[in-house]
Order: C-alpha cells, then sequence, then structure tokens
C-alpha cells in the first residue's frame, strides 16, 4: 500500500464499490430481500452454518450467492437441498465486491420475500473493506482459529453484526480463551451479539436463526 | 479485476514485486540464509509450526520476520524465546511484499548463516500471489478447514515447496476426507511433500525440520 497509484485507483474503486452497494441494498430491500454478507476464514464452517440456518428459519425463503474463487462444491450441494442458488467465481481475486453481487442479483429471480444469504471468499482480511450491499455482516469464526484474532484482523470483527463462534464441540480438546478473545472483541466492536455454533450439536444454531428472523421483518 | 486501470496497476505492481524478491533471494543466498516463505490461513497454527520447527532445527541459527495486519503478540512470544525476530505489520494490507521484506531483511542482523521463517499474513488468497524473495514456500493447512481447500483456494496449494497438514490430533473429532484433498492437491502440485503436523503432539516435526535443514545446505 506504499504506491501511490495504487492509492488512488484503490480510493476510487472503493468509492464506486460503495455507490453500487448502495443501489444493490435498495434494490434488495425494495424486493423484501434480508441479505447478509456472510464473511470467514477459509474453511471456517460458512457453508454449513447456512446450511444450518436455512433449516431453521422455516417460513423464510432463502437464496444463497455463493463467493468462491474457483469450483461450485458448494453451490451444488445447496442446490441439491433446493436452495436457489447463485455461483460467482472470482478465478483469483479475494473478495466479492458491489459490482459483483449487482451482477448476480439482477440474474437471480427472488419470486418471495426471503433472506439472502452472501457466502464470501474465505479470507477474513479482504472481504472486509468491500461492502457487497448487505443488510447485516456475519461474521464466523472458530474455536479452532484460537482466541487472538479480534487482535490481528480488527476490520472483520470490528464490522460485524453478528458473529458465530462456531466449531464449539472442538472445544474441549482446544485451548480456546474465550475471556482473552471477548477482551479483543469488545475492544473493537461493543454491540455485536456473540452466538457460540456447532454444525455438529446443533448448539446455537436457533439463537442465530431467532437474530436473523427477527431482523428480517419475519 | 475487471477495473482495466486495477489490472494495469497490479501488472506493473505484479513486475516490480518480482524484481525487488530477486534481488532479497540474491542477498539472502549471499548471506547464507534459506528463506522460507510460511503461508496459511488465520489461526492454523503458522506461528506455533515455526516454534516446533525451530527447536528441531538445533545447530542452525533461526530468524523469523513475523507478518501481521496488527499487534506483535507472535513476535514477542518468539524473542521470549530468544529467537531474532522483526516485526512487519501491514495495517490493513493482506499480504507481505517483496518491499516490506526487503525493508525488514535490510534492518536486521544475521550474524550467522542460518533460516529465515517469514511468517505471512494469515490469508490463503492474496499472499500466494506475492513473491517475497523466499527459497521455498511452506503452506500449512489444517485437518479442521475441511478436505475441499486445494479445490477452492488452488494457487497456494499449486505454489507449495512443502505442506504441513496441522491439527492431526483433532482428526478423530472430524470428518476430514484424505483422499478427496489429496487428489485435489495432486491435480495442482505433483511434488510437494505432505507432512501430518500436530503442536499437540509433535508428529510431523522431525519430518519437517529434516527437509527444511536438506534444503537449507545442514
Amino acid at each position: 500500500m506504499h504506491d501511490i497509484r495504487k492509492i488512488n485507483v484503490m480510493e476510487n474503486i472503493h468509492d464506486e464499490n460503495d455507490h453500487i452497494a448502495s443501489h444493490v441494498r435498495e434494490d434488495l430491500t425494495e424486493k423484501g430481500i434480508f441479505a447478509i454478507n456472510v464473511m470467514g476464514a477459509p474453511g471456517i464452517g460458512k457453508t454449513s452454518a447456512i446450511k444450518g440456518l436455512i433449516e431453521k428459519l422455516r417460513g423464510i425463503t432463502p437464496y444463497v450467492i455463493e463467493g468462491d474463487i474457483e469450483s461450485d462444491i458448494d453451490a451444488r450441494a445447496l442446490r441439491a437441498l433446493g436452495v436457489k442458488t447463485f455461483q460467482i467465481n472470482t478465478f483469483g481475486a479475494c473478495h466479492l465486491d458491489a459490482p459483483l453481487v449487482h451482477n448476480a442479483v439482477g440474474n437471480m429471480e427472488f419470486d418471495e420475500k426471503g433472506v439472502l444469504f452472501i457466502e464470501n471468499i474465505g479470507n477474513l482480511v479482504c472481504p472486509a473493506e468491500f461492502s457487497i450491499g448487505e443488510h447485516a455482516l456475519m461474521l464466523i469464526c472458530s474455536v479452532t482459529e484460537g482466541s487472538d484474532k479480534p487482535y490481528k484482523y480488527p476490520l472483520a470483527f470490528e464490522k460485524a453484526d453478528l458473529i458465530l463462534l462456531n466449531k464449539v464441540d472442538l472445544a474441549p480438546h482446544l485451548d480456546f480463551d474465550e475471556a482473552f478473545f471477548m477482551k479483543g472483541l469488545r475492544a473493537l466492536n461493543k454491540d455485536a451479539p456473540v452466538i457460540k455454533l456447532s454444525a455438529k450439536t446443533g448448539e446455537g444454531f436457533d439463537e442465530a436463526a431467532a437474530w436473523i428472523a427477527a431482523r428480517a421483518g419475519r
């Protein structure tokens, strides 16, 4: 970020991105779609969380935009469950941006009001810099990552509206220091609820689904 | 990556980066330093692996460059062990690049030949695009991430010279499909050894240290 050309171009790109993100958000709001930007590191359980939440959000129509650098493994799994899923492959790019999501939303059919999960690229850094037109940012982290992540990757934790602490079923086998984690998190973000989650035991899904349903106006 | 200005600037930046990386590599080679770019997602165990490897590489002087967006938690832990450690904070940037490492190397004192671990930002995407003057790229992944990572984040797996599959002590509690992982990996990378690692049990550290020692000419 020491290159002045890069800085100027990046500022322009961020401005354009935010402008398009506002349009995406307005468009989705008009359609009655509550959009959630799902962020987290690779393999942290983003797709599993989305699947579990969709199951709990009965009566609310789910939609998914799957962001992946390559592959459509997750999109195929979601479609197999009957969930309307649009695949974005970035082929190298490390985050979704508003133009990509704008294009996806324009190509999706939203027959009914509902919740749109937008699964970002697995990356705890870059996606946090780009609004993609979401109404809420759901950050998924995990006890397997260690308790120092808010200190090392502050932006994602600062911006999150909801934090899911995943894989808590593995906690007995780990040295996760919850107090240290919460201290780092609360220095950045006073309000976002932290819900402990396990795709294995089902812990936390009811609570997280209730949070989403309340904000989606259901 | 749809913005032509961004593409042009990025190409220039990559060319400049590779040019500086060559200089860093030559400089380190002359000093008798074998440099390892340590890459992997957040919380995958990069610092723990470095610590364990340093312990096994007795008789070889260790040096570390710690890359973090913010914080110096890991650098302090390494210095407490008596390891010469230089901290790079990128304050937002998602990867180390050659100019940053060039500056770090220029400010370090290499009294003796040895091994330099350069711990990159926790990110399975962007660091893979930037050479930082390393002699070898050591990718750390983990059974906790799931077995589909080579399919989803191919560049890091393609470029790796050595792959450490970490946290194997947790494998009994997970559904890690090793055959699927290896199939995806070998489609990208025919040669890199895959060593199973556990900081908890010590598994794999002897083998990984031997790989490093052989290449460092010791």
